[in-house]
């Protein structure tokens, strides 16, 4: 399992810490509002689809990346390093 | 003068870099959006508000704050530490 810190959680945004060790995952979820990604820690992430399908997702702590509401997966962690993480979901 | 470096600017979100060096400030804006702050580096900010009046702002690396367009301020640091933080806007 990973773990989560919920660092605000407001009406303008709700921002949690993500931490996935070795051979965890966060599981299967669908995003119910945009959100951005800053990588902390960590190399690579795995999406897993409902389709089954996976896409390796590039972690490069200093950058981000966005996503939009409506987007389902399963993240794991296939490499040997702790995956640390924040997201931050806009919630208007 | 602070420098900034964008890291996503796209149709939800716009997320910049901020550092601001000690003596140095980010010179008086109004915020357009709703927006969160992460902060990397540092220890204390100094708002300046618009009537003159000052306010001090703890930065703690790992934790957040988030506040609402119409926010108006000149950040100074007047530390002896450079300040970064990361500034995640929503734009919608």
């Amino acid at each position: 399992m990973a773990s989560s810190r919920t660092l605000v959680d407001d009406e303008r945004f709700r921002i949690v810490e993500w931490t996935i060790e070795p051979g965890d995952a966060i599981e299967m979820h669908t995003h119910a509002l945009d959100y951005a990604v800053l990588p902390q820690e960590g190399a690579v992430m795995w999406a897993v689809l409902p389709d089954g399908s996976e896409l390796e997702v590039p972690l490069v702590p200093g950058e981000a990346y966005t996503r939009a509401a409506g987007a389902a997966h399963r993240m794991e962690n296939r490499g040997a390093e702790r995956i640390v993480f924040t997201e931050v979901e806009s919630k208007r």
